[in-house]
């Protein structure tokens, strides 16, 4: 007998073409750990449909978590939401409102009984990594990759410890 | 020959029914002006369908204007708003974050394309006469009840003005 | 028997001639659709006369809708709406005072009896919108060439979609 | 050969009745120290001609001074003084809104050329001081008198001093 | 051959027991869907030992989700997430200052690297549903109870909608 | 029999060198109108005692108005008005804490008892308006000066009125 | 040879009397710990004389820090801060604007060159525990006790932690 | 006999290399003042080990202040609070999140118990000197070393101020 395991991919839903940017580190860091991933332009208010039939397959077409990225009146990731019992990530994008506090408060302050997985302003490699530490549920490879990824960090850190230990010599 | 004028009615949609007591102004609003009106609870989040259905079919069943209510990450008057042509008022409620600036930014802050009307945060009184001030284009009589009620005010605060004077003389 | 329908005009009143650039996408819409407007400098501080004036004429002298765009302490929308019973849409411009909640609030935030309709900090193409969704209860070509706006709308983001799906094939 | 010197008076106008109690410190102070006042509901929003004759009128009806209360969108202050050249002290209201954050930015932040002098939120007391030393540049008794209130003050705070020393032996 | 599937549990880690109020929601949710949680007061400040111990151990004990909760200066889920790979949710807790706006911009504004999954302030019921929804990528049952409780929602929603048009009849 | 009228100055304090061109269009209004201003930097923080004894000395100097100009926790204006019972006017400077709001707080918000009268962020033509209004009370020729200047910049309005009718026809 | 070592004195200074009850557990802490302290109302406006005296002399009178506590437009430990060369703590009191985000902007964002040592709004007893921190570095007793609080704090939370898990059992 | 007399050391650690120019005043105040210093770059979240044994062995190191930087969600101050009882400094780092008041709250609001010393957003001189006038409580020679710099800062004040009175002549 033979179990084929289907590893849920990643959707990265973004309201506007213009936040690719913010986007782009998310995307980057699904590759990096091996995760599946769809990125698309879907916009909460300029094509509800899309978002609606989007959100309602997701689970079915074989996503396990979905990114939604928008700005100001932020409405994606909570539309997402609203039809898909996934776990969705709102993903804030800056804005000259405060530097992105309207796309905050418009993705975090979800009404009891529909919640998103908020992460900082701009934050797309969190909104990455937050998409592969809800996947490592399903997929124990993610755990042993996310280990060696703080590893990594951690020496990255060291590393500019001592660049800076050396610069301040100099002060 | 005769023809019937068949008035725009308004649309309330709260997205909660602890919403009513901020409605109910712009409900007193409406049925003082004498224009008619359907009050409802439609959630943005857990009733998304509805929501649809009420804006994809809310000109043809006789809508003119739709209100749309809600709090905190206040999806519901753009959702409503992405389904329709007609004009959306959006009503903030006020919540302890702020004062209610979550619900209004979450409101006001509408991309490119898709506009709300908002109002003030609890301005229940004021999105019933936004209301009223929209469907006048479509019908005079209201126009002139607006102009009646502004001379209302203005005496009341008349009255107001007498009463203070008087009491300064207290001090 | 010959009936003329008269089309009422949408007026856009802006407190500063730098305020032109934020109202220009408004005057674009508004054209687009073929909604007649008047674009004026008028300042609710500067030229008081001039804005009691407007407002106390606007419906006789043909106009359904006004535009009032301001900044910081934005007084405009609410002074016309104090004189008018017209709806008064509020477009509150960009400052360095935390984006604009200055202008969003000075204008959003107005007392019980004179609504204003606010859209979002330089929100210009949805207060033309906005206008012109208004005036549609007026004049029903506009509902249709709103209900094609938005299909154009969707089509540029489904393009958009594949732009995207295509970018992230190079991540 | 007789001179009669006529004193100015000053104005306290409030955009409600409901401001009444936030004004009545600013009317007490401006009875401690003598000075004759006036005290008005007038609307900028609700009874707009009455702001317009008021101010209008103010300087040659012997004030020298006005006190424009409000809160939210609160323009009175801005209206007053666009039709004066008299100084306008500007009392914001507290709101739910952050505290009156609201009313403060819609009163201070006033555009280039038509200054408010703003106190702080609900700084009723302070509005009647700042009116009396403003007045006293036109009546040297005042000064007198504020020279001695300040006196008053620091005693005060010398005779709180002396009862929390007291208090806190018994920490 | 017998396979025992062992269910990831639900760790719901407060920073101070006056926190329990808002985190009893949450609790609430897991018992309802059956999830097998340990709710425990850890302060990230106060016992930052027992913060560290929890979290280095979480994923070897068998939790499969960790909700931090805190307030003010919220570093809880942060120091959590630091030392484990599994995701971490952060429930800010109503404060005084600006209703909470410290808590979460103190949990949401996470570094680059080290994500936390935030909910709205005082989001209890909201936390305890995206820890299930995460769960459920180990754990299919859970995605058909969530679907469940969605219809649940939606059905509550359309009764008060039904109470409401009775309500608006009164009006 | 001859009397000389000694017309009162102004002076104008900014805490820092740096804020010289935020005080700029202060110094330009004055001269415009005539009123005989001294232009310093003193430190509320770096030179308390020159600030004290600026502040004490400044109505026998000859001063009817004292401008305080600071950024930040801008507390110049509040401890000049500790020392004096002229009126003070506080400027607060722009900084990059929301655009100013620390600055802007920290002047207007003072406590009972000790006045100041706020402009709005790097109001400098305002706080030089102010003065003059001030300094009005005490020289008649100022107010029809100032009835000149806002006939003036009503004109400047007109003219972009024009330009910007002209500026739409190409839209 | 005997050496007496005189051991710093810690001064509390509020600008009201009202604050009294915020700055009560600063002082608790203080008698706790076993240093001296004087808790005085001086206010940095009302009694400018009395700030001055005590900063200029508080070195040689014995203090070794100085705890400034005001609200509003919070100046009295920067005005402290002016005047002396000894650490100033600044607790910030809550008010109605914001929580108290007046008082901490004007108390934090000193300007360069006179720093103050922040803690959070209402902070009194961590007000009381920096100053305890501070002296430490003169009184090597104080570490000792120091650490034997921060024991007790941990205790306290192993025995609420006890007591919640306990209570969870219940849910 | 002979004693020598080991002068505690300041240490700074920042979060982020990317902190760095943020830090150097700070790092050119404490060797103006002849005080040893370490620089550092230590992440409460990616090297927190790192933090835990710093702060752990701070104290008997030699160090008797601790300067902890940080942006955001800015957590190290408080990590390293929670380990030490030596007095930590936090300095906030600007964001684009409302000008640093991310990092500003996350920092300035810690829970009763654990204190910081804050200092304003990017105010590095001042998270210096405040830590030379802590460290003046072990070190005499500290005291007239800052006395001294205030005398400088006076004195550059003063030549500004001669620059300015000139530079107004030219208005």
């Amino acid at each position: 007998m033979q179990v084929k395991i289907i590893k849920p991919k990643a959707a990265v839903l973004m309201g506007s073409k213009s936040d690719f940017e913010v986007v782009r580190p998310a995307l980057a860091v699904l590759k990096k750990f091996g995760v599946e991933f769809e990125a698309r332009v879907i916009s909460a208010h300029r094509t509800p449909a899309a978002a609606h039939d989007f959100a309602v397959n997701a689970k079915k077409n074989g996503f396990g978590v979905i990114i939604g990225v928008a700005g100001k009146a932020a409405h994606l990731a909570g539309v997402l939401a609203a039809y898909t019992t996934l776990p969705v990530i709102a993903l804030p994008v800056k804005t000259s409102m405060m530097g992105g506090l309207d796309s905050l408060l418009s993705m975090v302050q979800m009404p009891s009984g529909i919640p998103v997985a908020c992460v900082g302003v701009d934050g797309g490699e969190n909104a990455g990594l937050l998409a592969v530490q809800i996947l490592s549920l399903a997929d124990e490879t993610l755990s042993d990759k996310l280990s060696a990824f703080k590893k990594e960090m951690a020496e990255k850190i060291a590393k500019d410890d001592e660049a800076v230990v050396e610069a301040a010599k100099n002060i």
